[in-house]
């Protein structure tokens, strides 16, 4: 079994350390082999996800990432951007299931913006569609608009499109992921406005034809941002497209209050797995030792359940997390007054010790 | 001056009567002409926006519009369901500027799911744009797919676009908001994905240059999603395209705890504009009288000062709505221990009487 170690750039390389020295000590069979990736890798190697960098992660049964963007490439031409190299990562390996669980830890109630009571005990699962939408549709570009509202100005447009396939297959997916959780799957679409999205609808209505025992409801993407505000612990799972996805993930995952400590896994066919943290490179941070590693050390735990049939060992790191958060470490973006602050190596200290 | 009255569906016919009580309150030189909308026009002409009721719109300095849509209409053919109404007046009117206010109101804070202190005094404007993206992009449709994924599988796809015209007049609207409050844009947007969100950076970036004194910050949607939930008071004026924009505003109105208080307003380029609550139709509770009316009367008073030229009107009416809040009035959607709980009727009856 091989692990790519992708650590990237800002606080990548910080916290993945941290999730390595965890694998370490669980003294697994399998090998570990680094890149660069994102930034790092544009410097040096002129592009943010190079041919060695791409092989390395085809030929692994799993790649552990961290994050990827500065600022300072926010000038570089789009192709050479940071953000692609996650782009090209999902394309080229076919990543198309993305899970991003939405879990408020009993400890950390008291850092989400929303009133305890109705964050307590959260446990959402988003599933995202990953590979296709309107972040890999074609064509897209600029041209001269030929109609609507200013025919002869110059425009810019994309494409979002889904075929049945594809939303076949991430819908189940769904489904069986809520066999195994409270068997209520919430479908948000917003097939209203969108071709894409009434196709979307109809299809996953069609799927679930094979899933009785799964409760099915569907909802529309605004909707669906305010009742994650409302009453979030009405959802279980909650499965969507790519763009509506990328927005409804990065909302549930703020309204814990602690993305610091959630994972994320994207798939594809075969069960080789990307797994990195929710939150992004955090340029702000990097380098001084106080980002907190535990979303990532969470997702190297994914990593081993869903990608490298350790399920015991996933547990441990589980366990050990679950441990020092009771004991009380806390970095500094989940820190409250009576429990201890430490840095990102006392953090993945603590949970080696706990291991 | 004349006003087209179109309550629509659901709470829409309750809420709306509340508002014109109050509009005709003020004894005020225009005339109003009542048309039906939505499900209601279905049922009674066979198409949700006839061409009576549009001809009506178009013919009227603003209209007053309650709210559209209930389940029994979701088997129709897309073109008659009740939502195509709306969709049908922002695109014939040209009504390409909405502005939702996510206000939270002093004595409302404790409804809201946000701590307190994370809400207490929340005062954003979102600007949406309204007539183009992909809610009107063409081509859209079913085809079989020639390439991606799955050439050869039936697929579904939709048109995202924005001309530079399109961009920049809507930028303008924003810009100019911002002079009139704390000289903060936030222009939201995923560049960092798609082409047509690329170019409106480009493009939001150079309309900037014509307003030195106010200042713009450029944030990603997922991100935005995000920092409402997380620190919404940081948001001033809050801009973007019109598929981002129906999740946002949502989202923020959602935030505050008291949707049923938030009007808005959709104008075109002649300053004529419809205006409606924020929240729906609310299948729900339509005919049992427990609707928040207050919504729509505080879009009356955004008609008032952005179509009519009453600034002086609608000054009554946003006082008179604070007066009933003030003494306690409360319906069901809003109320807490130790307020009146009151229906529709007699919360029209209260502004009314503070009027
Ligand atoms: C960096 C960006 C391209 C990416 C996305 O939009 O998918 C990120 O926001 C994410 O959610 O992983
Ligand atoms: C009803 C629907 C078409 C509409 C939209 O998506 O614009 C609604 O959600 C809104 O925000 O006014």
């Amino acid at each position: 079994m091989k692990i790519a170690v992708l650590p990237g750039d800002g606080i990548g390389t910080e916290i993945v350390a941290e999730a390595v020295r965890v694998l370490n000590v669980l003294d697994l069979p399998f090998e570990m082999e680094e890149a660069k990736v994102g930034g790092a890798a544009y410097e040096a190697h002129g592009h943010p996800l190079p041919d060695s960098t791409l092989n390395l992660a085809k030929a692994s049964d799993a790649i552990l990432f961290g994050a990827v963007g500065d600022w300072k490439y926010d000038t570089l031409d789009r192709p050479l951007r940071p953000e692609q190299a996650i782009l090209g990562l999902r394309k080229h390996l076919g990543l198309f299931a993305n899970f991003r669980p939405a879990i408020c830890y009993e400890e950390l109630v008291g850092a989400s913006s929303l009133k305890p009571e109705l964050i307590a005990g959260l446990d959402i699962l988003i599933i995202r569609e990953l590979t296709g939408d309107i972040y890999f549709g074609q064509p897209r570009g600029r041209r001269i608009a030929t109609d609507g509202h200013f025919p002869g100005a110059e425009e810019a447009f994309d494409t979002m499109r889904y075929s049945r396939p594809e939303i076949e297959r991430i819908a189940h997916v769904a489904f069986q992921a809520a066999r195994k959780r409270s068997k209520k799957v919430t479908s948000v679409d917003k097939a209203n406005v969108l071709e894409t999205f009434q196709f979307w609808k109809d299809v996953v209505t069609e799927v679930h034809k094979a899933y009785p025992d799964v409760e099915l409801e569907h909802m529309y993407v605004d909707n669906a941002a305010m009742q994650l505000v409302k009453a979030p612990k009405k959802f279980d799972v909650l499965f969507t497209g790519n763009m509506f996805g990328d927005i409804l993930s990065d909302e549930a995952s703020m309204l814990t209050g602690s993305i610091g400590m959630l994972p994320s896994a994207s798939l594809n066919a075969k069960g080789q797995g990307l797994y990195e943290p929710s939150h992004g490179s955090a340029p702000d941070i990097a380098g001084k030792g106080v980002a907190n590693p535990l979303a990532t050390i969470l997702s190297a735990a994914m990593m081993l359940r869903f990608s490298l049939q350790q399920p015991e060992a996933a547990d441990r790191i589980e366990s050990a997390v679950k441990s020092v958060l009771a004991a009380g470490y806390r970095t500094p973006d989940i820190w409250s007054e009576g429990t201890q602050k430490v840095g990102t190596r006392e953090m993945g200290d603590a949970v080696v010790a706990a291991i």
